[in-house]
């Protein structure tokens, strides 16, 4: 074993935050804090220091903020993210002979031992400082080296003013010496994101359906629903594909295997002779009107995810163009999607073991820059667990080296290592299980694992109550309460969420058969007609809470999320707040949507920075109501009426 | 970023164990199991498979396990060692597209659909594989494709019995296709020791007090010594320095800083004229006696091991020949040891940051080579935390690779931080709190967290109820129970254990002054008589204690031990217990030295392999009692006759 500097005292470990040994990055958005914990110790009884050294990649110059030890030789800094993109940080750890010395001289003049080779020695360390030092510094240093040398036999309160004082501390802390200071072997990673990676509020919306009745929507129709969209408080618009559709093979109406000649055809069979990828499906409009609605979207604040599903008709250009990019059965047929015993005739996979697969990768990455260049940011990625996980992290990480500000959503519903591996590679968003979790149980465990270490270091939840692929039996036997209650639940629970308008405003709950998730007529299939101003709606609610979102800090990270214990299994409550207390929100939702259900709330009021000893005044942010509460409080919901309350907290801290 | 493979799709991730992201390697000893479980998955839908691949580090040939899938893509297989060294390992992963495809074909038969062409593509994976097989396999592979191709429309029945064959399967498994197969980043590491890191039994001695009354002992005289040694049942013999002690500022008896003429000095003020660490002190004989006497302890089952401590008395030869190796003062002087206000003026301590460090090193590395040249396996080694991490992980390493039989232990009582990584860096079993944890809940949680992961992977714990540095207050107010109770603690709950005697076993409880650990009169500064035939003796418990270790391999390792529930705070009770149930150890201890205790004690019976519905016998191997007992056991202990009881257990199983 070849040890090349033997001299660096300083041991480093248990770094924290830390993905997989350093493999991953972690996530911030712009503005954020990395706050980092961390062992670092020596042998023997050395003062030790550390600081944590941060860049951006693309600079050369490292930050440096000080760390300041907790117990158990465990120390803590902080530092914020200012730059999109990705930064790097690492620890270095140093031996302070200087701080070492001071210790022990004091200890001598307090028990009255002679101290005149101790002092020569402390003004080494001063005189070598000096020479770090340059300027006003460096002259100071040198006179209070002189000062030392100077010392003779005096009582110790001279002593302690000559030798002791802190602004020679403070001098000296400003040029360690470093000669043999340790830096932790590997350089960790951050990727720093805008803002809307972790508050963000999405609608899907089939532009299809937005047309006169009995016609195929456009653009210019989606356009016109654009105000209804912003008025209801989203800021991020996703479409399923808008790329021409394959005929080959088109699903019918229902997801019937053969399609009438009108059948509108499944967004995601992408690909026709007009085009694939790249190209704008003609019923929708021209690549003119889909750049107009981006701009016309963002007038509204508004921007728009475009669906990425890498997948193809079996009528996609690359089919012909790149047939080595598909899987070739020895009847010379291309490989269509299965699951035994069910096909998917009317999609291609793609191969991602071509042997061709670098032309793949970099055609792939292609169709994203093509979107970009036309003024997308935002891609929500259509079943990336399907696609090869190397892909994605080379994909990504090149597309955010030269656009950082570009975001991905993961539609992943699968097992849960795969979920968070995706996270890892860099999707900047992740659909969840919440979908499927309706019972206090299922909420406080999945949410409180979301937030904490690990996951939270990497995975941003997108929290969505339907998708067009699943319309939970919660929603078709719960009614409009159902609606609500879940709404409550996705909004407040993730600072990202989404819903599948307007079949979610408008309480959409017909299966297409008993025991099914698939809706009754999907949009996916066929086009629909919403009646927006339907009395079943829940639109008022949603602009509300919307509302409350913006105006609440509290309610735009899940950072700082934590369930409070009721005694109804039917009554959950959980707080969101900032870390100066200053905005505290909590939530509490009755989960039974047949049913007023009645419970006691215990708030954990320390971790909120409630006094427990004064009450103080809840008012809910829906109804308007304020109520005088303390430690244990009585909640009543009639879920008919209003299932959640929402509450700003007003405490005298 | 560049990526030279794209199509390795497995991921790999999760691997336990792995100490600090694979920095470190994990410990065992010859003929253990290293059981691996880690995460494997890959993008789709496509079976996976995985292996562990693990070889001696000097060998070139990787052997392979397969791994078995546990849930939640996590797998598990296992190892074993054997051969001494470091061994390294890691994880290989790849898509089983026969095992795909078998399962997709199964499926489409049963669903009754036309598999023409899947066959086909089957045939061409069986064909595939002959190619990498050789011999009587290939053939048959090549037949098996052969057939394959052959099939028609058939009859379900007759399909599976051609296409889903088990043996086709079984010969498919030799030959995996892993031409994109995944290899983890990093290969991880392990050490293997001899059984003797795992399980030993140490008694340390100070040889000068072997002699005749009035006259320093020799190790002739502590030759005679060994047959009472090796008839208590321990097999290291732990020796203080034997090498010439300074005289320079030596300290006399019971610490005073100044020596009479006739006081013996410290043995760990190591040098004289007469030589430093390689030299033996006059008094106690020449090499040529030392190595008579490891020879002689050899054959009474006995290894020596020698205590490497690396400072130096102001009289050692390095101060001469190597004055660059310590710390000088502007005055001239060489810095003594200090931890202000406290001065010890017969010590120098090395220093680890001279610009000689390499020099350094490798004199102390020829130490060690020295002593084991003369005969010497073991050392225990005196503060290591107080030396540079970086020289023992380099000398560790280095001693090790030509010396793999060569045992290092930790003689720190340190922070815990240090302790663990002192083990990381090297040592191979380590000092511990038990010596101060004498509640139950000390105890069980100390324990429980040195057998849990990670410490079990890298920290032997080797646990002393004394040493010539601590005497507990327990042990000095407690009498001859204490020294009981606490010496069935240390041997039961420690597969490696030891104790400082005579002083242990015929009930040393004199401390140097109230509230001191320090022994009053200590054999450190002077030379001690002691009664082995004194009535206080606990010597024939020892005696009974280490042929029951012997007997019974549960008590030869920690890694099963668990505490059992009690309802006194002054009753604990665990068990240890081999891997396959066939050995069974249930300890339970009285706390109190003072007073007979009882209890309710627990036992887990499921997880000791015992049926709870059947009743079973226990046999107390200290009284030879019996007892028959089910899940909750009344105890009581009067620790004036007997403190504990060790009980094998006798179940049906």
């Amino acid at each position: 074993m070849l040890v090349e500097e033997g001299r660096r005292r300083v041991q480093i470990e248990g770094i924290s935050p830390q993905i997989d040994g350093g493999r991953f990055p972690i996530k911030r958005t712009l503005g954020e804090e990395v706050r980092i914990e961390v062992d670092i110790f020596a042998d023997g009884h050395d003062v030790v220091a550390g600081a944590i050294l941060y860049r951006p990649e693309a600079s050369p110059e490292w930050s440096e903020v000080q760390l300041s030890p907790l117990v158990n030789d465990r120390w803590q800094g902080s530092f914020t993210v200012s730059q999109l993109g990705r930064y790097i940080y690492t620890i270095i750890g140093w031996i302070d002979h200087f701080q070492s010395w001071r210790r022990g001289i004091a200890k001598k003049i307090e028990a009255g031992q002679e101290v005149s080779v101790d002092v020569l020695i402390g003004a080494q360390f001063v005189e070598e400082a000096s020479q770090r030092a340059t300027g006003e510094d460096s002259s100071q240093l040198k006179t209070w080296a002189a000062t030392l040398r100077s010392v003779q036999k005096e009582d110790a309160t001279t002593l302690e003013q000559k030798i002791l004082s802190e602004d020679l501390v403070t001098l000296m802390t400003k040029y360690p010496d470093r000669k043999f200071a340790t830096t932790y072997e590997k350089p960790l990673g951050i990727v720093v994101d805008r803002e809307k990676a972790r508050f963000s509020t999405w609608y899907e919306l089939f532009p299809r359906s937005c047309g006169e009745p009995g016609k195929h929507g456009t653009f210019k129709d989606a356009q016109a629903r654009l105000p209804y969209i912003a008025d209801l408080g989203f800021d991020v618009l996703y479409l399923p594909p808008i790329h021409p559709i394959g005929t080959t093979f088109r699903k019918g109406k229902n997801n019937t295997t053969t399609a009438e000649p009108d059948d509108v055809g499944v967004p995601w069979g992408i690909g026709s002779p007009e085009g694939g990828h790249k190209a704008i499906h003609p019923q929708l409009g021209t690549m003119a009107d889909f750049q107009e609605f981006v701009a016309k979207a963002g007038e509204y604040g508004i921007e728009i995810a475009l669906d990425l599903a890498y997948q193809c008709s079996p009528d996609h250009p690359y089919v012909k163009e790149h047939p080595q990019w598909f899987l070739h059965r020895p009847d010379g047929t291309i490989q269509y999607a299965e699951n035994p015993p069910k096909k998917y005739q009317d999609i291609y996979p793609i191969n991602f073991e071509t042997e061709d697969w670098q032309n793949l990768w970099e055609e792939l990455k292609s169709v994203v820059l093509f979107w970009i260049d036309k003024g997308v940011k935002i891609f929500r990625v259509d079943n990336p667990h399907t696609k090869a996980f190397p892909f994605w992290e080379w994909m990504i990480g090149e597309v955010k080296q030269d656009y950082p500000h570009v975001l991905f959503l993961a539609e992943a519903f699968t097992r849960p290592k795969l979920m968070y591996r995706l996270a890892k590679v860099g999707f900047t968003q992740s659909y969840t299980y919440f979908t499927w979790h309706n019972t206090k149980w299922q909420l406080t465990t999945y949410f409180e694992e979301l937030t904490s270490y690990p996951a939270c270091e990497i995975f941003r939840p997108n929290v969505w109550p339907n998708t067009p692929d699943i319309l939970h039996e919660f929603l078709q036997h719960g009614g409009r309460p159902a609606f609500m209650l879940r709404f409550v639940l996705a909004a407040t629970l993730g600072a990202n969420y989404g819903i599948y308008g307007p079949a979610y405003e408008v309480c959409e709950n017909r299966p297409f058969k008993p025991g099914s998730e698939e809706y009754l007529d999907s949009e996916k299939y066929q086009i629909r007609e919403w009646d927006l101003n339907s009395p079943y709606t829940i639109k008022h609610l949603i602009k509300r809470v919307n509302q409350i979102r913006r105006a609440h800090p509290a309610l735009q990270s899940n950072k700082l999320l934590k369930f409070h214990p009721t005694n109804n299994e039917q009554i959950i409550c959980y707080s969101k707040q900032t870390e100066d207390f200053s905005d505290v929100i909590v939530v509490v939702v009755n989960l039974d949507p047949y049913n007023t259900q009645s419970a006691w709330v215990s708030l954990a009021l320390h971790s909120m920075g409630i006094n427990p000893y004064q009450s103080y005044q809840v008012h809910d942010l829906l109804t308007d109501a304020q109520y005088t509460w303390g430690e244990h409080n009585y909640v009543e919901l009639n879920p008919h009426i209003m299932p959640a309350h929402v509450f700003r907290v007003n405490a005298n801290r």
